[in-house]
Parts: structure tokens; C-alpha cells; sequence
């Protein structure tokens, strides 16, 4: 092993720098990750790439980038319960304190404790060639599983696993998705491997249908524009669907899930930024609907995500439109800032 | 009896008028009922009273007003099953087609039959010395309830109900109550009986406020104002109510409630009209809140709701400020429009 | 239409016998449905064919048999609101008092009232060439479904569906049924449709096993006896199903449901009669299972499960394997007596 | 501070020993526990008191005894993140792996990790001057709480509160408690708090139900005989309660808190050992009741189960008994295995 690695961090001006670090040694409950694939997600975009947006949880501290990492353990710190060298693991994006209410349920997403630390934005992320891990943040990684399709778990895939766990998506639902970026491209494909029989996918992007429906991960893709509702209300027999998920962001798309969501029905919110305005009586009582909020995952979901998706036998690798090495990762953040894409990854040889 | 009764209708004008017709005769699976209490929802008000608003469901046919009534039984049609003369009962405001989806859970509510039919808006009302009911919109009286107790749960009551019942209030919940007007204390004074340990109020009258602090309903009464989330946050330890409900249908309250509904909180809308407006990640995703939409209550509910509240030995009639005889009837809608009141009711002597 | 038909009753003694009776006129609220598809269910053996075993709810009345019913309305009585002549119908298999608690949710099953009649039970029910139903109690066949699949829907199948729903089937589960007889078969085919990707039956019967098999509905069939839940245990990584449901009454089979079910699982009893023995700590305690009972289904439900069956495309009818006319009914109970099938119809030409 | 404490260890030969121990030094992520209070649950008397009984999570391995433990941090190990010196804290009864799937949610209670510990079990508990404790294993204890109120809540009546959680009770039910050992008190206690509006306590020995009666914990105190059941249905309307729990682990209790369970309730099984017997069809499916097994509690529910002590201003200590010295460890022990008491608890001068 060599005794320096490749990072990349991201100044905040839309550019990747690149640095070298030593490689780091893993201490108490710790583990060193041989890098295998590292994804780019929405919120690297928005928040960090661009311009350093956030503060506190979501303040970026100059690290190495990449939340969703994914990898093989080759040394193992003292004190280590259950990994061992050679093992596959996904690593969940968040380090909680471990003792604040959030973590005791495994939610490190809302732990408030100063020790919170997210992998990529408050500590060493994924997009070197090595990551050093708390062994406590690690998910094995099952065989039938690629180091992308873990990668893509540790964030996006939970997201939309967390929302449809929630709204409790099975054979009962038709299932809308507004938003077919990454997190909505996930929602189609787990709400499938839920049971749900019916998919219909919005979007503003023609390429982000195509892809969507190229895929096979939905069976209608519909622009959205002011038809988008008269065609969800045409393809359910002017019910709409059981369950729905906003993975948009946007207001409008807000809008149109609850507008597509028949009677008694639930829908998620997911997509972060932004407002909601409706009409309450009509779209929300008189429909009797359910909304939910719903954050990332916890790591006990992560770990049955993954258990899951390899039950399941699916692949989320599949909605990674683009794969790069990461010395090309400059090349990767503008690909996914353009939106002309899918998923984009940093990926190592396996 | 005599042969023909009053019965007040609503011209839309903001006046009532009285009209004389025969006492009707109960046909199979009927009963006729000698009113004793008709009470005032500010659905009245809103759609009929001032002026003639709503359509289909929602439109007013010029009948008898009243679709909150309470009253015995004295006489029986054919093949009724369950009823006979001298039963005291309150009746379901909506009788439904009994043959749809929604009919078939009991909530006839959202029935959609051209056969559907609210008390008081498309079929005959309580504001009148008798009332032709179905048998299957009945539901028995428990004694220690006053009849004045069985009109207010027929809606204002059982619609409280339905939401605390989906967002399940117990001895765990603090309960927020955006609005403090007949809803609103329902929903306080049942949040009570669910165990709720404390209850905060707000409202934008100083009349409404005292009178929930007057009747012992709220532990605190805040008036809505810039400064109503910081007094609610400092009430619970900056975390938030666990339940919250809107009950007054304002776009500022609907906000209010999601703001001080604590993490992973529940938060019900049941106040009609308007709009909301919220941003999404910080009031809902990273709240990790659930957000119901609850429509009056299902006539099952309604049954459960009279059992409970025997039980409980609590009484509805105590949020009811004017209690007014039949041939007052103008005097009393003026009253409720005025909004200096709680609940107000047509009466007749027991 | 003739004025006279045939009709089936049950002596009690193991044997089927014929009468004539006048083809009934419907009432208010009623219709004449001309029967196209009439099945034997286990409780028509167990509770009336071979003995008159049945008190109160269960007690046969000795009426025409059959609460399996459905057919084709062809006369409809005076203030029908839904349905007219034509219409195809499946008729949930019990007429409640419309009053009591249980009927105002829709539960008829539970209907504690002496105006409670199952058909086939205490009033006439499918055996015979017309059948007099209550409006209120037919639910409309959509036309992709046989009106054998609707008749399986009136107990069987909505058994079935009511304990799957109750226990949250999706594709989160693996689902283990034991008892593979038409209500076990009924929970692996909506089992499927619901999401579920691994089915597991069981059964003491090679021939009920291979059925099974043979209508692919289980992904593995196993043979009852003390190697079973080892079989199940390995099929299931160790783990067990996330979901289970009896289907046979067994004593041994609710065990092994119990047994098979994964930790924090859940696992419905619906097979009925006898009882069952467990260790309360090792089976349920630590394994932090919930367990349900689940009686028939609802009105509602029914309606529900019409309404998904249409939508799945699939047919209830696959399972039955032996369809024969009115006039061979003898042959029809003694065959569905002996177990050496799947389901058993009367059926006429369609 | 001293170098050496005592410390007391089970035999189980049904006696105390006592043995003198080095004062632990805190490592890495730990503290050092002055204790307070260190009582005395029922699974000590029955696998480890009175003979070793259990294997693997239940085997006593000579250690220093206690698991309901709760005292003064004085000295603080390194990497600490939220306790210091001076900190009141209860002790959650286990130390799990921290990465299988049930630490993973905070069920340490079934981690199956050969490094899972229980205090008092596999690792030095509470009996002693002093505890060496993990900090992830520490929840604070709020001021209006004592010593003994939190070593109630590690074990007994987190216990009793995971059950009443599951089964969600709330002002709409009415609690029937089958055996008021320490466990039944706290389920009493809590269920009250949780907003029950009536609670039926049955025990077969006369100094349990005058001691509940005597705390003012339940409504209703029946002996527990074959006349119980009657005696519950006549204070209930017929109807039976609409949660109830068993905490006897009698068979006799467990048919009896089915039996006294009214239709379409909710029923939890908390005492531990032997078996359970019932005829399905009258006790589980006709009644649609559904049966949970609850395994005492997690780490997250015991923060929230304290949050809302604090909140409810009650006492769980008010349930011991018996208050001794460590000196007085063995009548403490003799008391307990009587059964002639309420809790008991080992305490210290605060």
C-alpha cells in the first residue's frame, strides 16, 4: 500500500481540486476503505460545488468530497466487533455521536451533537483512494451487489427507500413519481421491487424520460406542463394513484403529487429546497390524503435496503449513466450539474 | 301530535325565515324524530347563511337548515331494526347511497351518488320540531349525555375526533390547537380525554382565547401573533408539540401548526378553506412530519366518538356559549356569524 | 323467466337434496340476480354438510345453500340506487342490520343482530337458479373477471385478502402459508399480486401440494412433518418469513406458521376451529412477533379486492378445479368433502 | 475515591456473596458510575439467583450482579462525546455490538453478538459501589427523577412501556393487566399516564393486588380465579378491554388477557417462560384481536420513556418496597424470590 492517495475537494466555484494526503491509519472502531466507487449526489451539486451553501449539518469544511462511498476494507483498527480485511462494505453517509435520541434509533441524519459529522462535508469523504470509516457507519455490502450499486444505496437509493417505506408502497399501489432524477429513478425501481404496479414518472427533461422509460423503471414518463394531472387522471380511471413521491424539489411538482394521489391515499415529500403552496380542503381533506416527510434513511434501513436489493436481485448501477475515474472527477461534477445525465460516479478498478 | 311544525330556512342573504309544513311520515327503514337540539356549524355560515356558495356536495337546496341534530324518537317506520319510539338519538348529518366504496366504510361523507344527501342542505333538517331520518343515520344516545352533547358530535365534534383518532393523541402528546372556534375546542377538549398532558391553544380573538382558558380546555392560550412560535417553543422545552391540529382553515395558522409540531410529530388539518404555503425542508423533511388531511368522520367513528365520550363523562354542550329556542333562530345565526361565541344552538325544551 | 327453480339444500346427513321453490320478486332495495357461479366453501362441510353443527350465527336454517354467490342481475326492486338490470355482481356473503356498530364499518361478519342472515345460512343463497340479494350487499364484477372469480371473491379470496392486508403483505416479504386448501391457495395467488418475491406452502396433502406447484403459485411446496420448518429455515437464509398466514386450523400448522416467521414478523391466523399451543417466550416474546386474527372481510374490502383483482389480471378461478351444474351438487359436496381438490363450483352456462 | 469496592455476585444456590473489587478505570468511550440504586428484576431470581439456568444471552458468567442499574458519573473515560462528572444517568441493561442489524435500531436486547453484554450478566452490573459503563449505553436522568425511579425504568418498566407502546394505549381504552409483579405495576402506572381511562388488575396473590390497589395504580384489583373473567366482563359492559397485557407469564393469566381483550383490541404478552394454550376461532379470529410479543426495550424508548416520566411527574419507585443497603444484599434477593413485595432495590445514600 502506498503511503499517499489522490483526494478531491471542492473549492465552491464550480471546480474539483485535487490533493495528496497520507493515507490514513485506522484507529479504535475504525476501518481503512479501499475506494471502488464513489457517486455524486444532488445535494454535492446544490450545495457544495457551486457554492458553499450550507451551514452546520450542511456546512461544508473544505474535505474530501463524496458521501456515498462504497469500497473494500483492507486494514481494521483495534476494538473492531465485526469487519474484517477483504470485507465489501457500504458506508452510511453520517457519523452521529452515538448517544443523542437520533442515533439510539440509528437516525445519525438528525444528530444534533457537534461530534455529527457527514462523510464528504465534515469529514474525509469518498473521492480519494481511501476512506477511513467509523467500523459503527459500515453496511456489509452482499455478494450479488457491484461497489456502485452499494455506493448508491448510502444516499440516493436510501432516500427513496426511507419515503416508500413510509408510505408503505406494496401491490395495493399505483405508484406517481414527479422528479426522475437520480432519487426519482430510484423511486420507480424500488417501488416496483415493492410491488407496485403501476409506475408513471414525471419530469421537465425529455432526456430524464427517456432515460426513465428506457430503463424500464416506469411504465408511463409524462412532461410535465399543464396536461401532466388529465394524463395521470386518464391512465388511473380518474383516480390517481395510491402512493406518490415528490423527488423534484420543486413547487409545482409539489403540487401535481398531491393533485395525482387518489383519495385516501399518501405521498412523500423527499426533494429537498424550496416551497409548497395548495389548496387545502380540495387537495388534502376532501381527499382525505396523507403527506410525509421523510429524510434520507437511518443505518438499520440502510442495512435492509441492502438486504433487500440483493433479495430483490435489482441494480441500482443500472440508473448510473456515467462512470469516471477519479481523475476525471472535474469532468463528472459538471456532467451532473448539466442534468444531461443519470447518476454520475467516481468509480476505481475492481 | 300536531299536524304541521316550523322549520327555519336559509334565503342566503344572512337571514333566516320560517316556513310551515306538515309533519312528515316516516316510510320504511325511517323514523321520525322530535328535535331537542340542532346546533350551528360554521359550514352554516360560511356556505349557506351569507350567501349560497358551494355546489354539488356543498350546495344548499333550500330545504330545512340544521345538519347537526339531536333528538327522540317518536314514531317508527316499517322494517326499521334497531330503533323504536323513545329512543333518544343523534343522527349522522349525511345520508349516503349505501351502496359505493365510501358508503360501504361508512363514510358518507365522500360519498359521490346523486343520492346523497346532507341533513339540512339537500334533505330536510334539524331546525324544525320534527326530522325525518333514515334508521341507518342513527346513533344512540348514551343517558349520560344531554341531547345538546349528541347534536355537537353529530359534526364539529366528530370531525376533532376523526383527526386526533388518525394521528393517534395520547399521554405521550403535547397537543397544539391552531383555532379556537367550535372545532377547536372539540379538539381540546377530546385531546384532553386521549390524555393529552398538555394542550396549547392560539387564536387571533381574545374572546376565543378566554373562553378556552375559562371552560379549563387549554393548559395555555396564546394569541397569534409574530411571537406565537417562540411562546410555544418556550412551553415545551424548544422542542415542539409531538400532535398538532388547524382548526381554524388560515394559511398562517396551517403554518403555525406545522411549525410547532415537534419532530417526527403528527399534524392534522381539518379547518376548511384557503390555502398553505411552507417550505418543505425545513417544516417538513427535515422534521420528519406527517400531515393529515381529515374530513369529518365516518358513522362508525361517530358511534365510537358517543361511546367514548359516556365514558369519558365529558360534555360537549359546555363549549356551547347561546342556546336559543326555534322561533330565535335569526338571532342565533347572527350570533355565530358575528364569531363572538362558541357554539351556538337552536334548542327546544327536554 | 320461469316462475318455479331448483334449488339445493343440506340435510345435514352428508347428502344434498333439491326442492322447487317460486322465483322470488326483489323488494325495496333488493335485486334478482340469475346465478351464473355459485362455490362450496370449507365451512359449508364442516358446519352443514356432514352435520347441522352451527348455533346462532353459525347455525343453517335450512335454506337454500351457498354463501359463495354470483351472478347476473335480472330484475331490480323499487328504490334500487346503484344497480339495474345487466349488471354482473358478486354478492358479499352476508345482509347485516345496516345499524350496529360492526355494519356501520361495513364488518356484517360480526353483525350481533337477530337480523343478521348469511346467505346460504339463514336466508336462500347461491344454490339455485335465482338468488334474491340485498342491494347493499353486491359488489359490481369488473369484466375482465369470470363470475367464477367473482364468486371466490365472496368468502374465500376476501378472507385471504382481509388477513394479507391486515398483515401488510408487500414486496418487503417473504410469505409462508401453511394449509394449501382454497383460502391457503387464495393467500399465495393475492400474496404475489401484492408483491411478495418468495411463497412458501405447506400442507399434509401430496395432491393439494402439487396443485399448488402446478398453478405456480408457490415457489416451494413442502410436505408437513417434523423436517418442515429446517426446510423453511434454510429456504430463508435462517431467517424465516417476514410474513406468515395459516390457512389450515391445524394445530401444528399454527405453530409452524409461528415458528417460520422472522423476527419482528408478522403472522395471521384466518383457518378456523381448534386451537393452538406455544412456547410464549421462544415463539412470540423473543421473537418480537405480532399475530393476528382476521375474520372473512369487510364489505369495503370486498369491494377493494374486486377493484385489485381486475387491476392484477389475475384469476381467482385457476383455482378451482372442479366446475359442475346445479344438478350434480351431490357429486360437487362429496368431491370438496374429501379434500382431493382445489375449490368446487356450481356453475351455470354463462 | 477508595482503590477497592465490594461488589456482590449470584452463586445460584440461592445465596449472596460478596467479593472485593478493584475501582475500574474508565476506558475509551466509557464512565465510571457512582451508583445510587441497583434493584432487582424477576429474570435475576429465576435464571441466575436460584440456579444458573440460562445459555448464551442468558448466561450468568460470575459476574458482579445487577442489571437495572443507575447512579453519578464521577470520572470520564476518553472520546467521551455527552456525559461528564457529575451527570445522573440510568444505565440501559445492555452493551451490544453496535454493528448488527438490532444495535443498528437500538435493540441491544437481541443483538446476536458473541460481544453483547448485559450488565449483571456477562459484564459487571450495578451491585457494587461503582459500574463501568459504555457512554452509548447511558440515558440522563431528568432532575424531578431519583436514583431508584431510573433503575426502574433500565429493565422493568421499559419493559411494561415497549408493550403499552406497541398496543398504543391511549384515553380510548380501557387496561386489563394480568399479573401485578413489578412489571404489572409499571404497566398499570404507565398505562394511566398514557391516558387509559380504566385499569383492571389481576394477580393470584392477595398482598399484589392490595399493594396495587393501595398506590392507587389500578381501578379494579380481581382476584384471579375462574371467576375473573366475568367479574372483567361486568365492570367493562360485556365488551372486555380494549388493550390488555400479560405480565405473568401464567397460562392461565395469558388465556385470561385474551379472553378480557373486547373485540378488534389489542393484546401484549411481556411475561416471560412456559407456554400459552386457545381455541383460535373464539379467542383470536372471531374476536379479530391481534397478539404481540415484546421483548423489553430498546435504547431509544428508554430516552423517550424517561422524557415522558419527566413529563408525567410520576414515580416509579413508588412500586419498591423494599429499600436496602449492598450490605443487606442477600434478604434483599431472599425478598424478592417470596414474592412478598413490591421491588426491591439495592440503594446508596444519594
Amino acid at each position: 500500500m502506498s503511503e499517499t492517495m489522490t483526494g478531491a475537494v471542492l473549492p465552491g466555484n464550480s471546480t474539483v481540486k485535487f490533493r495528496k494526503y497520507p493515507v490514513p491509519e485506522p484507529g479504535r472502531g475504525q476501518v481503512l476503505v479501499k475506494m471502488k466507487a464513489s457517486s455524486i449526489c444532488g445535494s454535492d451539486i446544490r450545495a457544495i460545488y457551486r457554492e458553499h451553501l450550507g451551514k452546520g449539518p450542511e456546512g461544508y469544511q473544505g474535505v474530501i468530497a463524496g458521501h456515498e462511498p462504497c469500497g473494500q476494507i483492507v486494514k481494521v483498527g483495534p476494538m473492531c466487533r465485526e469487519f474484517k480485511e477483504g470485507d465489501r462494505v457500504v458506508i452510511y453517509h453520517i457519523s452521529g455521536c452515538g448517544v443523542c435520541d437520533e442515533c439510539k434509533k440509528g437516525y445519525m441524519i438528525s444528530c444534533q451533537s457537534k461530534h455529527r459529522a457527514a462523510y464528504g462535508w465534515q469529514r474525509d469523504g469518498g473521492h480519494a483512494d481511501y476512506l477511513l470509516a467509523e467500523e459503527n457507519t459500515c453496511v456489509r455490502l452482499p455478494d450479488s451487489m457491484s461497489y456502485l450499486d452499494g455506493a448508491l444505496c448510502a444516499c440516493g437509493f436510501g432516500t427513496a427507500y426511507e419515503a416508500l417505506r413510509r408510505i408503505e408502497v406494496s401491490g395495493q399501489d399505483r405508484l406517481l413519481v414527479t422528479g426522475l432524477g437520480p432519487v426519482g429513478l430510484a423511486a420507480a425501481m424500488i417501488g416496483r421491487a415493492l410491488g407496485s404496479t403501476t409506475i408513471i414518472g414525471t419530469d421537465i427533461s425529455d432526456q430524464r424520460l427517456s432515460l426513465a422509460v428506457n430503463l424500464g423503471l416506469v411504465d408511463h414518463a409524462i412532461m410535465s406542463d399543464e396536461a401532466t394531472l388529465a394524463k395521470i387522471m386518464a391512465l388511473t380511471g380518474d383516480q390517481g394513484c395510491e402512493a406518490s413521491i415528490d423527488c423534484s424539489g420543486a413547487a409545482s411538482a409539489r403540487l401535481l403529487a398531491l393533485q395525482g394521489t387518489r383519495d385516501w391515499g399518501r405521498c412523500a415529500y423527499v426533494g429537498e429546497g424550496g416551497s409548497v403552496s395548495f389548496e387545502v380542503s380540495k387537495y388534502l381533506i376532501h381527499k382525505q390524503i396523507t403527506l410525509f416527510g421523510s429524510w434520507v434513511t437511518s443505518l438499520g434501513h440502510l442495512e435492509e435496503l441492502v438486504e433487500r436489493i440483493d433479495r430483490w436481485g435489482i441494480h441500482p448501477d443500472r440508473t448510473c449513466t456515467h462512470r469516471l475515474p477519479l481523475e476525471r472527477a472535474s469532468e463528472a461534477y459538471q456532467l451532473m450539474d448539466s442534468g444531461n445525465c443519470g447518476k454520475v460516479a467516481i468509480v476505481w478498478d475492481e
